[in-house]
């Protein structure tokens, strides 16, 4: 079952970029203060690890979800997975970009917020195109999936589009609320929805 | 079958935080001294790096012995799931904090030990968080599994948390203790318990 | 089924090796100049990891185009993918060293270039083995896979490596040129070919 | 089938800590002289990477011919599995330490020699130690097993402790020639053995 594989690549690709977030945690090595000082400092890169943490997680929930109402995939949806990966993958380095400068103030500050967004944005667009792509037309979904079903699970998932987008904007104002922006899109994703696809662990 | 997906994704997690361990292990270059004498200096990354693993291997084992008795998951279980991987996928950042603190004396080791435990305490109360819930009115778990194996398991499951607290405590007065309460802990699990339920692997 | 755990390893392979490239972006301090500047200036850095994550993706997908057509294996073909998986997993390497030279000018320039496409040309010859290996006499393949089939396939497998090495003799001019001969050829690979095995998750 | 998730298991972290190989391969930033000059002088850091490379891959291999013959695990084959992936996790350290100080000459040369063989060593002997178990009385293996095989194979894989103990001894005196010892090993091991047990991807 060819799908099978498919997801069994992409959940390596997820378990592995979420777990690589980590990295960006450094070991901070005062010149002078205590280390508790120090820890509680870099407050942004426990913000950024915990708001990656949980777009990654969510991401492979929809994923899931997604490609469980798929009765096989093209090489359309091939190439599409693929762009979707070298996205998730990516999370880290902006993650760690956020982390570094966020609360150092400035443009800098912004740059690092907007990169940021800017990834989250380009993924959630990728992942969008490939369930408008799948779904287009009932193209690739299973016979089970009622039309009511695709369209409520259309909404959910076209909204990150535009809400990441939003937050490129807040980015070039405020860098925490852009933050916060991207952190409520994952808190919203994490809550059940009423009549869309469901991840297939849920009963 | 999606329970098994469920697994796939956490042993992923697992294996790789596992792993990811050996990165906080330096290659000392001492500026003046043997590097057989630099080497033996940094056990306690060596402590640190043992005790760790043996919690992520632990918690491992734990884990499939929970999913292996459960008929299905649903939402509050995935979610429960993701919190326990985003403390898990953490361990390797307090275990580096503790390699580098432990034995330089004074606040600031006592802050690292604090913060290693304080994971690992967040990481047990999900475990049991997910236990329970899953456990409670026996909402999620398979005919066979008796009450008395359950209420066993409980016992068994619901000590780490506890255990960690009380590390946590001990790290305000000692840090090369408190590793070693956590250590004990990982070693209680490792031994067989009868009654309560155990891996899959085990006949 | 023998074969499917051949595969499981090697997805590990290619989903770390494709997730830690990542670890190649640096996050730039610029001691004067914007973040933004900076982040513009390490543009090689995100050529690199575009071509090196079409690469790797594109591996991944012929190898399972190959698998799905084999019979059985033997322990040469464990052998030759332990090779193959030896230089999938050294790519991250190269990509950094490409990053990091790449608009530095000069011979380091090109000397990156031609170890980037010099590993590019191992891996490529080392899959063309493979599947030489593999169809040759129709030594492990399946029935219902046609004489047309292996012989269009050929053609397309075993481009790689007369283009790789073509990269490696245009890098001893152009480090840039180089790069985007080895991204081109990832896309040509990308592309559908007609007659030519393919994905099994493409119907 | 409860074995199966011991084998996923441990194939990840052989995949991991195969993959991370490639991050003690640094990128060298000579003050004078060329990176081709430089590239060159870090040949032991290639060296070690090929050696550890095909010593993983060789574990991995051997530790699916193993599995494949027993017909279950219990806790003993558990908890000796956990301490064979704790060496093999553990494996990128003296890797790295052997490639920055193999042919710094001294005793530090040595030392980290010593050190590579003696994690070798301990892997080597958990193995042995996890196939005399299963196969002691023939308390763990399938009935397809003959003697013979298991004879065959206990001489094979018990060879691999005394010759990585041997490799500590010459490290004693020359470091690349313990390395050479230990990737001779793992050489041996690539070869296909009449009469013992082999990779079930084998025919």
């Amino acid at each position: 079952m060819p799908k099978d594989r498919l997801e069994a690549f992409s959940d390596g690709v997820f378990a592995i970029a979420i777990t690589l977030l980590v990295l960006e945690l450094d070991v901070p090595h005062p010149a002078h203060g205590s280390l508790a000082h120090a820890l509680a400092e870099q407050w942004p890169a426990y913000a950024a690890y915990v708001v990656s943490f949980l777009t990654i997680g969510i991401i492979w929930i929809n994923h899931h979800a997604v490609m469980a109402n798929l009765v096989a995939v093209d090489r359309t949806v091939l190439l599409l997975n693929l762009a979707l990966l070298g996205w998730v993958s990516l999370i880290p380095w902006p993650t760690q970009l956020t982390a570094e400068y966020m609360r150092t103030g400035g443009a800098d500050e912004r740059t690092a917020a907007l990169v940021y967004a800017g990834v989250m944005a380009a993924m959630g667009v990728t992942f969008g195109a490939l369930w408008r792509y799948a779904t287009n037309g009932r193209r690739l979904v299973v016979d089970s999936l009622t039309d009511a079903a695709i369209q409520r699970s259309s909404i959910r998932f076209r909204i990150g589009g535009p809400v990441y987008v939003a937050a490129m904007l807040v980015a070039l104002v405020s860098a925490p609320a852009s933050l916060a922006i991207i952190g409520g899109l994952a808190i919203y994703y994490l809550l059940p929805a009423g009549g869309a696809i469901a991840h297939p662990a849920e009963r």
